[in-house]
């Protein structure tokens, strides 16, 4: 293998670092590098300059960090450069690393590397990726979680008891003279089939938590004109997004941004006033507003005043059975009321929470805020639980529970051992393609888990 | 002292680096750090998590290396946290250090320590921000010569003359009742100040060349429509920047763009085609062009064709004294002609320089480059040269240089040994501001500096 190097900070900093990586690491550095670091232990830095030893020139006076095989990132010798943080000395080094024999790395090389030498598998090495581009506390536990191995064992135990399932059979097969033997007791089997299937499912289902976590959870913010819409996502962003004024129909066109609650993103979509218009722009706006309303996962309604039956029908008509928030705003200047016996007499079926606010004077948002993380029905994320985030994953796991499924059909149909045990071994086949561990992946597989992470990594 | 933490490198990377500094360094660490460092020796890394010990959240699985007194960047106990590079994590380690006792470091604090902890002089302190921004290989060279200590060394040099001189005239004043006596020979006083004052003169001097350096040499291109302006300049910024066309007047505006010679950066400027016009977008063009004229250091005259006379003489009404590059083009289709003997006859006093290029096709663009660098003038910066960039220093050795102009004066009027003795004293003074060393620099200045450093330096 090749040794590589790249630089792994972006410019613009104090520090950069430029990373190599690979068998030569050390003979490349002590070409370059003014002290030798022919018997440096891993672990250990090293004050000096770079230095072109042809041109005597001197690069940059940096710190070199050692790490030997197998106890490094990659599992293989490598070396972290500290370096100030110009871009003219960040290509210098790259420079005379390559001229004295490193290849450029390509995207997401060293992680690659640390795949290939067995320090992680690829679940784990989809979640360094995913780790650096968490940008809240939940997408965060949930990488951290999956790159510590989380997912590499939950995926682990379902191949062991795939594995107790098919030598079950295959011992069966053995004996098959006998016919009157049969380890595998038929309900038996099908008992930790379906058990097996659970946790695929649950797997797959956790993926729309992973998305919504991944990506913020849509939330639609609708009512009437002048009921203080774009005041009350000012108040949930805890800035002036929107353009507030007293004026009709002042937000035109749709308006989203994001914030987190609780450690989740929302993405909050303020939509134009719902009411019927002659102006063409605020028409298209409104036109907008209910596409966006589909895309919610959670509506904020917000009123003024007490809405008739006829209103809350025709609002119910765009929300379809998502759950709705239904803001009572302006508190500070409007006397109380409620909808929710109404509400609740004649729509039993939809999710539907209800507060009191003063989006203007800013009461009750706190409240506001913990009722809109509640209705998202997310449970609160372990660190041992186990969210699939990823969509390569997901797409897996549904192949996976299609062939458990014609493993449980197989069984109901008193299909011979044998075949029952080739469909388990491919849902075997089918799940180490999550991990890449058991089975050789393809170089497509990889190309595509690899292109999308930065140099460096 | 408090111990302080920041964020040194930009997010966006594969890596993100913490760096940590202060007396209680090593116990915030182990207060969120997975490992104990209390023995850990300076210069080792070690792996570990960064964790939250209340909430056993973990934040990140990092590499801490410690530096440890005086033995480091900030002579004080220091480390380096090396993370993913996720804004979120960078946050939360800077959170959690903060809430275990760490403050957040102001610009440049780091660089400042350093100071005050003796590992470097203000004059190296500077450097450090310089070598940061240097995008070219004379600025990082002058800049790395400084922070390696060249120019205090020089400047160290100049004070030992300086306290030599004083101490002459100090010894005289103590044998003051021997009038006979004179230590201190005036004329030889007076060669030595001179020949301090001509290392201070060659200092402010090489100011010239370090903006030069630091900011770009600006070069105009001028000469009539359509002899190939925009072609030349694609050629020497080696892209394709300037619209190109037959058209006589396609340039209207005022092309501006850099590329580095040599390791110097130069600044070509486009001029629109000077010709009589009608068009007042052009005019104005050409207004800019002459404008443009008056700040450039180096103008390139592009002709196709023999000029006249008048048009040498037309074109030096603007050039006045700059150094001119006649470069004829087209050399691949019109024959070769020179105006180098009727120029020299007429302007002897102006720099001339002349070559035959082909725009278009790219003949001799290598030759017309090395002409454009000879032509700066700009010696060949070795790197045991001091150029002066900084215009803090540019002013306190003006400074300086005045008051050595009174010393001298001071001896050519025969003044008493104590008044030059005190003069003497002035100028060292004023001359220990650009180091920091052998004074109190004031906090204003000290703040001045340090605010342009970024966080994390």
């Amino acid at each position: 293998m090749t040794t590589v190097c790249a630089p792994a900070t972006k410019t613009g900093g104090a520090i950069a670092i430029v990373r190599i990586s690979g068998s030569q690491t050390i003979d490349i550095l002590n070409k370059v590098f003014t002290k030798d670091l022919t018997t440096a232990k891993g672990y250990t830095a090293h004050y000096g300059h770079i230095i072109n030893k042809e041109t005597e020139e001197t690069i940059d006076e940096v710190v070199v960090t050692v790490f030997r095989a197998p106890h490094s990132y990659t599992g293989e010798d490598s070396a972290e450069i500290s370096c100030h943080a110009s871009k003219y000395i960040v290509q210098q080094i790259c420079n005379i690393l390559t001229a004295n024999g490193c290849n450029n790395a390509t995207a997401g090389e060293f992680t690659r590397r640390a795949f290939m030498n067995g320090k992680m598998d690829l679940s784990q090495a989809e979640a360094v990726a995913d780790l650096i581009a968490a940008e809240n506390r939940a997408s965060h536990d949930i990488a951290l979680n999956q790159m510590k191995g989380a997912f590499s064992s939950k995926l682990s135990q379902l191949r062991q008891q795939l594995l107790r399932l098919t030598s079950l059979l295959e011992l069966e097969l053995d004996f098959s003279d006998h016919e009157e033997l049969e380890f595998a007791n038929r309900s038996e089997l099908k008992a930790i089939a379906k058990e097996i299937d659970e946790h695929i499912i649950s797997l797959v289902h956790s993926f729309e938590i992973g998305q919504a976590v991944k990506h913020g959870i849509p939330v639609a913010i609708i009512g009437k004109t002048n009921v203080g819409k774009s005041t009350l996502l000012n108040q949930l962003l805890h800035e002036d997004r929107a353009i507030v004024s007293n004026v009709h129909g002042t937000t035109r066109d749709v308006i989203e941004d994001t914030t987190d609650i609780h450690g989740v993103t929302f993405r909050f979509i303020d939509t134009a006033g719902i009411r019927k218009t002659s102006d063409e722009v605020e028409r298209i706006g409104i036109e907008r507003a209910y596409q966006k309303i589909k895309q919610a996962k959670i509506i904020l309604w917000i009123t003024d005043t007490l809405p008739t039956e006829e209103e809350i029908n025709n609002i119910l008509k765009y929300t379809e059975t998502k759950t709705i928030i239904h803001v009572r705003n302006k508190s500070d200047i409007v006397e109380s009321y409620s909808i929710e016996d109404i509400f609740e007499k004649t729509h039993e079926d939809i999710p539907f929470y209800t507060v009191e606010v003063s989006a203007r004077k800013g009461i009750k948002i706190k409240e506001l805020e913990d009722i809109i993380y509640k209705a998202t029905e997310i449970p609160e994320i372990n660190n041992s639980d186990v969210i699939v985030t990823n969509s390569r994953h997901y797409e897996i796991l549904i192949k996976a529970h299609k062939e458990i499924d014609s493993v449980l059909e197989s069984l109901s149909n008193n299909l011979s051992g044998d075949l029952i045990a080739e469909n388990l071994r491919t849902v075997i086949t089918t799940l180490s393609d999550i991990t890449g561990k058991g089975k050789i992946t393809s170089q497509e597989t990889l190309i595509n888990i690899f292109q999308n992470f930065c140099i460096g990594k």
